[in-house]
This record gives structure tokens, sequence and C-alpha cells, in this order.
């Protein structure tokens, strides 16, 4: 009887789009048994619920309480992948386990990281940011000193321009959204309104550019547009509520909403109001996306709209049949998620996602979507539209502008950047997922 | 020349309140030298900018990068404080160092924590959560049969009842923010609503409370109105991204948004639903605040409204006059913040904050004010509306109602609860800080 009333009943609940994609409204009321198919044994008394078998941490008081706590050691599994463990005299990579977390927020010990040369043990009280160039008075700030300006918070990604790149290769390499997209992370910044200190500095409302600067000792340095800078840049002390941590860029980075990751530079120690780019070395070379036919765009600051799933994703499998929440993340450097659809049977028919709500521009969002899934071959993918009109482009337009890298042994070989297409996980009748191209 | 021209100007300033607390509209535009104060020596020219000396972690790589990245060694002081550091047999507290977070999120490593008998040592693989008493099919979930659920992602603070107990001494107490309000935090929770898992078990709609107990060696229990329990209470499964804290309640803890933290009960494993509550310890004994005339509250469940500023605060001195910026937190158990007003005259004249946004009901508000200081004595507070309607009580009004504990030597033998009146901040003409009564 019990294995009779469990389990979805899937004529009476609406789906939206093809191989089960649910209507929302399926959550609410109405006795649905979401995980039936997990429980097969005999049902559950509640004398046997009252008399359940004490187990071993029941049993004695716990641990001691750290002043730092850390994850569970049940978790061990849940931290970055390098790319030059060793740290050979080479950029090293960090990549985030998105995977494996849920909701918006990156803790800040898996934030995803690049660094070029290492990362600088900065003593913040010899640290100093000085403002010069077009400007009516050069200034230089201590950190104690930016501590007593006016601070906004903010929540924002930040992603490599680089990120993604695997995606570029011609068949679809079977790795995790770790290693797919490990290179994007979100947090809550906190830090200087980067207009105030140029205000302060009297810069010249002519200037179109700032290079900035960082203090690791390759001195990183990037061109900014002085419309980004006096926009919504900021200069970021805080990182979801405390100082920076040392990969991202501690005693402070200029923080970009929505521009590559690279720009956002880290240890920031100059900041120089020029007349014209600095083409440097990072935006002239490594961060200009080459096209098909051998040209190279000259600057390519925004990472534009894009989403993909982090659960059902690769390096899970499904248990059987039955209901599963598909949850994944959806962002664009041009402004708000507005919309994100997700499809089960390949990109034939989409419905549309739940949106978490308060969306914030340039950040993380979650969005989440009902699926009974029968048992069956499903391809499950998403599509994300933002505020400012654009819509996350399909993968045979993209390709068609964009073109295919040739593969390479190393994923970091792949010479493309900024991919925002889609991104699509294929799940056969034993619940083994692969990744293909939609 | 510099010198002249550097510094605020009071007298083109807008003051909203006594003692220089400033327009908002003073932060834009106008050449404002916030930290003019900060910089005395002589102007920087524009070739001594370009002529930086180089410190020495310009001159050389860095470190390698880690798999899972901490706080910087010069950031060693932003630590929990703990109570009970080697873990005898009573409870052990570990309070959050709010004085030295900014934003709303509390970082998990650093979340406050009461732990009653240790923290458990939780394999997730074998725990259980069982939901059974007044219901028509008990049901008992592992972990990976939640993780297949529906799942909602909401920024919410946790405070224990207990929070800000050495605010009921006669005398006002010199210690840090964390020493005084240590015992809240705020993190960005996500898990199943446990609406859908008692719809699923099918609990009757008759019964008016479910008894949640944990894991813990204690099996701490706790009585939760069935309304609470359908309208917005989760199981909690990640914490600001990542799976719970051991000492947050790893793998799952029951998260009652705006309700004081023992009854968010950790390590969640038996929910029974029940026709009256179970009248548990730390119902009955424990977190019923008492009353002057010798009576105490039957239940007392919500943190309600309140605020305190954490820069300046108790620990920082100033360093001369000129701007700052004053920075606090606000919330409310009831709902949203609505308004927060500061006063830098002990509570004579009030200006509006700036209250940061998007606004997240239960959850910590950022708030900030412009402040000039001009070197005078000042005592600076804060008071917080929420969007229920209620309102921050001032602290004769609160004493009046919930009366004051004689002194005793240890802070946590403060016999009372559920403080949510006004934190204050004396300052001297030497910038010093004290913890001061208005």
């Amino acid at each position: 009887m019990r294995n009779r009333k469990r389990g979805f009943h899937a004529s009476t609940l609406e789906q939206v789009a093809g191989n089960g994609l649910l209507h929302r409204r399926a959550l609410l009321g109405g006795g649905v048994a979401f995980a039936g198919a997990l429980t097969a044994g005999p049902a559950l008394t509640s004398a046997a619920a009252d008399a359940l078998e004490e187990p071993e941490w029941s049993l004695a008081p716990g641990d001691v309480t750290p002043v730092l706590q850390k994850p569970s050691r049940f978790e061990a599994k849940v931290v970055r992948t390098l790319s030059n463990p060793k740290g050979d005299a080479r950029t090293q990579h960090a990549r985030a386990p998105l995977h494996m977390l849920e909701g918006t927020i990156t803790p800040n010990p898996v934030h995803f990281t690049i660094l070029h040369s290492g990362i600088p043990d900065i003593d913040p009280d010899k640290h100093m940011l000085v403002i010069h160039g077009l400007v009516k008075q050069p200034l230089k700030f201590t950190v104690d000193a930016l501590l007593r300006y006016p601070m906004v918070t903010r929540k924002c990604f930040v992603e490599c321009g680089g990120n993604s790149a695997p995606m570029f290769s011609p068949e679809p390499i079977q790795g995790t959204l770790q290693a797919l997209h490990g290179l994007v992370s979100c947090a809550e910044w906190t830090g200087v309104p980067l207009s105030i200190l140029l205000d302060e500095a009297g810069a010249d409302p002519a200037a179109k550019w700032l290079i900035a600067e960082g203090a690791d000792s390759l001195a990183v340095s990037r061109s900014v547009p002085m419309k980004k800078a006096t926009d919504d840049a900021m200069v970021a002390l805080y990182q979801n509520g405390e100082r920076l941590m040392p990969g991202n860029g501690y005693p402070m980075r200029l923080l970009l909403p929505g521009y590559e990751g690279n720009m956002n530079v880290k240890f920031l120690r100059r900041l120089k109001v020029v007349d014209q780019p600095a083409m440097t070395y990072y935006e002239s070379r490594n961060y200009s996306p080459l096209l098909p036919d051998g040209k190279a765009y000259k600057f390519y600051f925004v990472n534009e709209v894009k989403s993909f799933l982090t659960r059902p994703s690769f390096g899970y499998s499904l248990k059987g049949p039955g209901f599963y929440e598909i949850s994944g993340i959806a962002y664009s450097g041009l402004g708000r998620i507005e919309k994100v659809q997700v499809s089960a049977d390949g990109g034939k028919s989409w419905g549309d996602a739940a949106v978490e709500g308060p969306v914030s521009p340039q950040a993380f969002t979650r969005f989440r979507m009902p699926w009974r899934w029968d048992g069956q071959p499903a391809t499950l993918t998403s599509r994300a539209w933002d505020d400012s009109g654009a819509v996350q482009p399909l993968r045979a337009d993209f390709i068609a502008v964009r073109g295919e890298a040739k593969k390479v042994p190393n994923v970091l070989g792949f010479p493309n950047q900024h991919y925002n297409s889609l991104t699509a996980w294929a799940i056969d009748g034993s619940g083994e997922i692969k990744h293909v191209y939609v």
C-alpha cells in the first residue's frame, strides 16, 4: 500500500516542458511524495521512530569549539583544484567547486583565484594606494585612512575572462563544473566607491582612462575606462564580511562589477588617471579573444549573460527515477538576471525556472526547477536572459561567430575566452551523467 | 595651501543632527577631503607617485596557492572568543568578532556557536531525520534524500536568546561588540522548506506544535509552534554556499527565521508533531526571561528589532578630528529593517542613516552615516525600526519593564535575555572610546 501511495503521480502533475519538467505549483500541498523512490523498505511506524537506534555521536559529548571553525571532515572533497600546486614560475589557477555549492555566495576559502606570480604577503600597515596622473592633487592612502571613508556593500560575481575555455573544444570535455567553469565566484564585497577618491583627487573630467596597478611582483596592470571607474567601481577591503583573502587581493583590490576578473586588479597600489589605455600585456596579448578569421577583439571587458546547472551535473549520478530538483546559477555582467529557462530534452522544449530573489545586478542568481525523471535518457540544459535585453546564445550561434579551438591535452591551452553559451548534461538510463553539446 | 584646501569645511556641509552628523549628499561631488587629517605631510607630487619605493613583497614572487585559502596572517585577531576553551563539561560559547566585520555576511569560520555538549562528529551517510507523531505516515530522510528536494536560499540572522546579557548590568561593562553582542551572526542558508516535508508526512492540521530534537548527546529539544514550522521554517543543509559548519549543526539544522538561536535545533534528527509544547529544559528553565516581579515569560521566541554601531566602537580609537563613516548593523526577527537613526550627542538629536539594500527580512542590514568629528567629546548610538511597526526601545523604557541584573564577575552569569535596547559609545577628546548607557 505504501509503495502505491508514495511516488509521483505523473498524470496529476502539470508538466511545463518535455521529459518531466514540472510546474512550480506541484510543490504546494497535495501530499506529493518527493523522494518516495528512495525509501523502498517497509513503512516507518511511529513506535519505530520513537525507538530509533542511537548513533555513536549521540552517546558522548562531542569536540571542543575552536576559535575558527572549518568544514566537517566528511566534506574534505569540497576544495579548489590547482593548476600549479607546486607554485612553479607560472600562473596558478584555483578553481571553485561550484558543483558542490548551493545558494549564491562562494565561501572565501574556496573562492576562485588566479595568481600570475604567487600571493604577496602584504603588511597592511605598510601598503599604500596612490592616485595620480591627470588629477589636481595626487593622493596617497593607507589602509587605515580608507577605513574612515564612506563604504558600500554589494554582492558581485568575479569571473576570469578565460573561464570556460574548455567549452571551445570541438568535442565536449568530460569534467565537473569546477573543471569547466570553476574560474568564477560570487561574494559580498565592501569597500570605498572609487568615484569618491577620484573626486577628492580632482581627476580631470576629460581623462578617459585609469591604469590600475597591483603590488604583486609582476605589477599586473590594466586600463579601465573612466566611465566604469566613476560609475560603480569600488576599492574593496572586505569579502563576505571579513578582510579580503590574500589570494583575492589583500589588503585591497579594484572591483569592477561585471568586468573580467583580471581587470579587478588585486593588491591595488596605484591608479593613474590618463587619456588613453596603456595596452598592457594583460589587455593586448592575454585577454583579447581571437576570432576565426585571425582578428582579435581589441577589448572584451564584460562577462556576458551565462548560466549552468549545478545539480544534477557531471560527477553525480541519479539514484533511480522520481523527483529531483534541478538547481543552477545564472549571472550577467550587464545587469540583473530576468529569466532562466530549463530544458530536459536537449533544447527541444523549455520551461521557466523559478528565479530566486532578491536578484542583485552582476551577482550569482540561483534558479530552480522541479523535475520528475522517468528513468529514460534526458538532456538537461539552461538558458538565461538579463535586464539589458541580452540572452545567452545557443551554441551553434556562438560558435559561428567565435569559433572552436583544436583540442589540446591541457585545457588551459585553449586560446579563447568569454564563453557564455549553454552547458548541457546527458543522463542515460542508469542515471550516469555526461557532458554533451546541444 | 594644501592644508587649507584639504579637510572638511563644516560651514558648507549640511548637518542633519548634533555633533557633526552629515547629510549623505555631502559625499557626492564637491571635492571633499575625507581623510585629509591623516595626510599631514607635504603634498604628494606626481613624480613622487611614479617613483614610489618598492616594498619587499613587490620584489619577488609570492606564496603558493592553497586548496583552501585562509585570512592573511595580519588578520590573526579576527577570531571567535571562547567561554570554555578546554571543553569542560559545560556549555561552550564562541562569540563572533562583529566589531571587525563589515557588510551583512558572517563568514562561516567566525559564525557564533553555542554547544551544550560539544560538537558531534556526524557521518552524513548515517544521519537520519525522522518526522513522526500526529502524521498520516511517519517518514525517514537520509541527507541524500533531502538533497533531491525543492530548496530555498535566504539570508537570515541567528541570535542566541541570551545574547547581549551583559547589557543588563547596572553599570556599563567595558567590552567590545564581540563581548557584548557576539552571540548573533548572519548567513545565507539553503535548505528544504519544512512545510514540504510536513505536507508529505500528512501532518494533522489540528496539531499545534512540533518537538525538534538534535542528535547531540544532550538531545537538545525545543517546541516549535506549527504555524512557524509551516510558515517559513527550513531544514538547512548549506551555510553561505557550503554545507553547514559542524558547530552550526552539520549535516542539517532547523532554521526558524527570527526565533532565538536555541530553537533552531542543530544536528536535527527528529521532528514530532504534537498537540502541546513539551516544556523542555531549554524552554522552561533556560530561555524564559525573568521579570523584576519574579514572574517569567512562558515563551519568548522572537528576537526583536535591534541595532548597534560596529565602527567606531569599543576597542578602536579615533586618530584625530575629521571625517569618519559611522557603520552599524540592524536586524529584526519580526521583519525587514525600515529605518535606522544615529545620534552623536547621546540621543539628544537624531539623523536618518542610509540603510543599504536589498533589505531582507530577518537579516543583518548595514546602515551608514557620514560624520565629521570636531575633536570634542561625543556619544554615538543608534536606534532601529522594522516594518512590523516595532521600534528599538530606549534603555530607560526597556529597563523599566525588564529590570537590571546585579553585577556578577562572570558576564555569562547575567540571568536575563532578549536585550534589544540601545548600545552607546562615548568618545573623549583624545579619541578613546568607552561603553556608556544613554
